[in-house]
């Protein structure tokens, strides 16, 4: 039988054997994280690999993740369907095993990591999730929805911001059920942190009101388990601090930063087979590890158990058991596509001048009580975003809910809905203004790399928020979200493009959104039935001019469509067709066929974009010849309707344009 | 005589009146925080209204710049160039009191503030420009830098990460002079702070290592006064902790949310008034006040004094006194365009393959020994950003320097940087990886905004870092932090054009920049002369076609210039005359008159741009019918080379587009 010793050993092994044949990768992190990676996962870790889906499994979050080796090792060896050759093509075109963990590439991968410090707020969103979903399914007898949330992490995610903002969150909400091991080993890339890093860690999370295990020698078997064990009875979250030493088993590498981030070397790599008595060829793992890691039968057997208890909770609760079914697979209900088209024609019907931000208040209001996995919430501008609606509850310490105040916190949020996401069950919205999604950027980017789908909600578009100036005043916003790969960005003119967004935004699976709306009022636009029906395909044909073939096509969103609409009425008087496309979502339009789109855009006659923002994004569709209406510079402090004139955003310029462009 | 109360509720009226007449802003800060403004304002600031740009005043920042009428109040009644007329314009077009204090728009603001946490990172810089200049400059019995940074902030800004990471920075540093009062008030806009904030923020704070004053009532001046004075003797940070009431003053919304950021409305204001005790008009503030706070004899008295030193410090030490002096008023050396160019040459001639990123350094060891006033920095990757040069000490507690450890905190180190700027006598310049601009993108924002000069530098641009992968892999990020107004953005192909751009950075004035520099190495490519000078214009004819009248013009930044360059010779073989033109910086090219912009784009003549990056943003370059080779996905964990092939971004694709856009 192998020891504990040997257990770990093959980790440090794996890791430092795959680094070298890839000849770039992290070696240092899984050589001193090995021993608790050993205890954690060979002693408490509730898992099964053969089903890495299962719905009540322990979440295992790796957030410092360029240590991703340790965890690819640990899916081989426990028994997930990751092979050795899976390991040998670490960092290779294709594998399953890339520099970082990538969610999607390998089973067992809970969430992408390596950008620092998102990895404990996704983590953070899993436990969220796990105690709202407990809160809402579990009834007496039937924990259906009780595990674990663990992470690791170390000093990088330690000094980035994000882990303040959720670990402070964290504390407020007392989740209990999040366990996050500290790789304590005073080394970071630059060299030994107290140069720059002298934090008192554990009096920092005692002050966010979590329970704190201090100074655990990440490399004594007993004590960490008594560690977790400890933890696991603790009413708050839990950060178990444990020193270690970065590549540990490294006789001459070891505690510093040159096996950070490079491979050992042959050499070294020899001396450290001999210093931890590892006598086996690269990539060779005696039978007797292979055993004692083994976790697929133990892993059935807690599936099976928690099977039988769902089976119990199926007789009695066999509504609660069909939604949670439902809410796990992420399946809208059955009516859905019903009641969002009735919603919408609601909306269409009514036909009022309002502030989108009020009209995704209206679609919220409208979705919400049919979509109880949705999560809402705002990084505290609720009154401002619109975000609460008359069923939502926020979630606290002593209850669950379904809204969350999330603080002044909007890049903890993001990285927390995508937590949220990644865990299952619930499907969460929240929302800042326009201008601070820039402080969330990064999560944002990383939903979009996952292909997950919260929903990002930014209101406070553009300067027609008007006197809270240009550093509030979004203008390069939406083009640069809309830059992101895989991220659908909807700005829309009225009610109406509102509550389709939000549908889209809901129905969307593969990617997040971005729901970007106005503080002002925006007048209803009238539209023909089948002029409605086009707004889901992005861009369309708002109002046609009136020669089939128009002299310049006028392609506006959001508040700017007024302008584009007033504009074709002052043309036609002088004779010019023009036709007004609305376009609030480009991301959706690029998908749709080149006939549609030719059919919106006529090759060859001339365009005019209007977007209260940064000109340059419009170029992809006027092209070089055509003409822009917007804004390049930043904004400035005044009411909205002066800033408007101010910008140029006026008729007078849209009409003068589309003359220039045609040459009249 | 006017007493204290008098004196602070001045402040409150003032705020109540202009946010009033403005129909929006926010009263409950300025209300809240106005006793603390008198003590701090009123009796410890040393400042001269007359000259703000006194180098030794004492630096004030209000980091929570919702509470902006605060400041306006302040300067107006201290004796600054800002009218009581100013303040009746309030949040209007043209005002030099916009909605939030705005660097630059009135004297004596010291940074533009709003976004919650970058003030509090600022002042941080302010201090750490304090203590490098003073350990630089001073000698025996001429303390000729010796003021303190005061800080107002509240629980936004508390709440930010960027907090956690410029005060865990500044705790490290032990950055005595630095004093911030925290507005302790118990809400923010969502209501009271107890459901989603409860930090014991002493601790936290103390856990960073600063000093905290704790429970000090903000409403009681002795009690304040007090703390100020025990802040003074500190040699930590320190944080007093101030318990306030928002709104304080006004009988009916004090300590709510509701008098946070909307006017109070005409019938609170007047019980506002009786509730104070003030008879007076609004914007009238009687003779007595205006006495009590004029600032003008003491703080000419006050910079007399330090003139008096420095004028001493000038005989005893001309040549510091000299460049001091420079220094401050942002002068480079009188030879620098001498050296500047010189060193450009000898790259030139040196025709060095090199990574970019290490071309960076060798351009830094050129210019560093010139600029004393170069501060450089990483976010923990000083060895892979490679900004290190031979000359760079670390400043740390017990020493100035000339190099910050900034750790793992990107927001920060970029908030920071904006901070050194504004302090003035410093240079900054602080890298991390470009993916990570995402973390600090709206610091790069404020910059831009405040038309500072910080320069980033952003190492291991797009696909080219290779194994690291999607997450690490920036397909997106040049395109969008060039769609930042004023931000230049610089992707040399070279080691010569990388030193034109570290040059081009050094010199600019009015905005910030940012350096893109490749992990992998980039072949050196011949000029002439002429073309050498050409690349200061920010696009340029690199290689001229075998035809005076190429038929496609080739576009290409950074790593892709050798893609064009072999795509280039691929066409001549096949009689395609395809000119070159390198595009390192495009915010640069785009300022050049029409007529250079001709000459190197011909009108009519097909384009291809060539960028490892999202394609949408080179429409502006290529138009409809132009081809664009780039990367619109996310990227992938591979070799280099592997990755390049695997994206198309190879001489047979360029090749095949250029004959596509042609029609051959």
């Amino acid at each position: 039988m192998a020891t504990r010793k040997q257990l770990a050993d093959a980790i440090r092994l794996l890791a430092v054997d795959a680094v070298q044949k890839a000849n770039s990768g992290h070696p240092g992190m899984p050589m001193g994280m090995a021993d608790i990676a050993e205890s954690l996962w060979n002693h408490q870790l509730r898992h099964n690999p053969a089903n890495p889906g299962w719905a009540d499994r322990d979440r295992f979050v790796l957030s410092n993740g360029h240590g991703s080796m340790l965890l690819y090792a640990l899916l081989h060896l426990t028994g997930y369907d990751l092979s050795i050759d899976d390991l040998k093509q670490f960092r290779q075109l294709h594998s399953k095993t890339p520099g970082h963990p990538e969610y999607g590439y390998a089973p067992g991968i809970e969430t992408t990591t390596g950008p620092l410090g998102q990895g404990i707020a996704n983590a953070v969103g899993m436990a969220i999730a796990e105690k709202v979903l407990a809160a809402e399914f579990n009834r007496p007898g039937f924990d259906i929805v009780n595990h674990h949330t663990y992470v690791f992490l170390g000093d990088g995610c330690m000094m980035e911001g994000i882990s303040h903002e959720a670990c402070s969150l964290a504390g407020t909400l007392g989740l209990n059920k999040l366990i996050c091991f500290y790789d304590d080993n005073g080394i970071s890339i630059d060299g030994e942190v107290e140069g720059w890093f002298t934090d008192d860690t554990p009096k920092r999370f005692e002050s966010y009101g979590w329970k704190v295990i201090p100074n655990v020698d990440g490399h004594d078997f007993a004590a960490l388990d008594a560690a977790i064990a400890d933890a696991k009875q603790s009413d708050k979250p839990v950060l178990i601090c444990c020193k270690t030493i970065i590549g540990q088993g490294s006789p001459n590498k070891a505690g510093t930063e040159s096996c950070h981030g490079a491979p050992l070397g042959d050499a070294e790599i020899a001396a450290t087979r001999a210093n931890l008595g590892w006598e086996h060829e690269p990539f060779h793992v005696p039978h007797a590890v292979y055993q004692g890691w083994d976790a697929k039968a133990r892993g059935a057997a807690q599936e099976a158990r928690w099977n039988s208890l769902f089976s119990d909770y199926q007789q009695a609760h066999p509504e609660l058991a069909k939604e949670f079914l439902r809410r796990m697979a992420g399946e809208l209900p059955a009516d859905w596509a019903a009641h969002a088209q009735s919603t919408i024609a609601a909306v269409d019907a009514k036909a009022e001048t309002i502030a989108t931000r009020k009209a995704s208040q209206n679609a919220i209001s409208a979705f919400a009580p049919k979509l109880p996995e949705l999560l809402g919430g705002s990084a505290d501008l609720a009154g401002s975003n619109l975000t609460l609606w008359s069923g939502a509850k926020g979630v606290a310490k002593e209850n669950g809910g379904n809204y969350l105040y999330y603080g002044v916190r909007e890049f903890g949020m993001a990285a927390i809905m995508n937590g949220l996401t990644l865990h299952g069950g619930v499907r969460p919205y929240g929302a800042t203004f326009l201008m601070f999604s820039e402080y969330a950027r990064n999560a944002l980017r990383m939903a979009a790399l996952m292909k997950i789908n919260p929903i990002f909600v930014f209101t406070h578009d553009s300067i027609g928020l008007g006197e809270d100036g240009p550093t509030h005043q979004p203008v390069e916003q939406t083009a640069t979200l809309r830059l992101i790969p895989n991220m659908d960005v909807w700005r829309p003119a009225d009610a109406v493009e509102s509550a389709v967004a939000w549908a889209m935004a809901i129905e969307r699976n593969g990617g997040p959104s971005c729901l970007i709306f106005s503080r002002q009022n925006l007048p209803h636009v009238p539209r023909e039935t089948s002029t409605l029906s086009n707004i889901r395909r992005g861009g369309y044909v708002l109002r046609e001019s009136f020669k089939a073939q128009p002299d310049v096509v006028l392609i506006a969103t959001g508040s700017e469509v007024e302008l584009a609409l007033k504009a074709q009425a002052e043309l036609a008087n002088q004779q010019i067709a023009a036709r007004v496309v609305s376009m609030p979502s480009t991301f959706i339009f690029d998908q749709q066929d080149a006939e549609y789109r030719k059919a919106v855009l006529p090759v060859g006659t001339p365009r005019v974009a209007i977007e209260a923002g940064v000109t340059d994004y419009w170029r992809k569709y006027v092209g070089l010849e055509g003409g822009v209406v917007g804004i390049d510079t930043f904004g400035e402090s005044a009411p909205a309707g002066a800033l408007f004139k101010h910008f140029g955003l006026t008729v007078e310029h849209v009409v003068k344009t589309a003359q220039t462009v045609i040459g009249k």
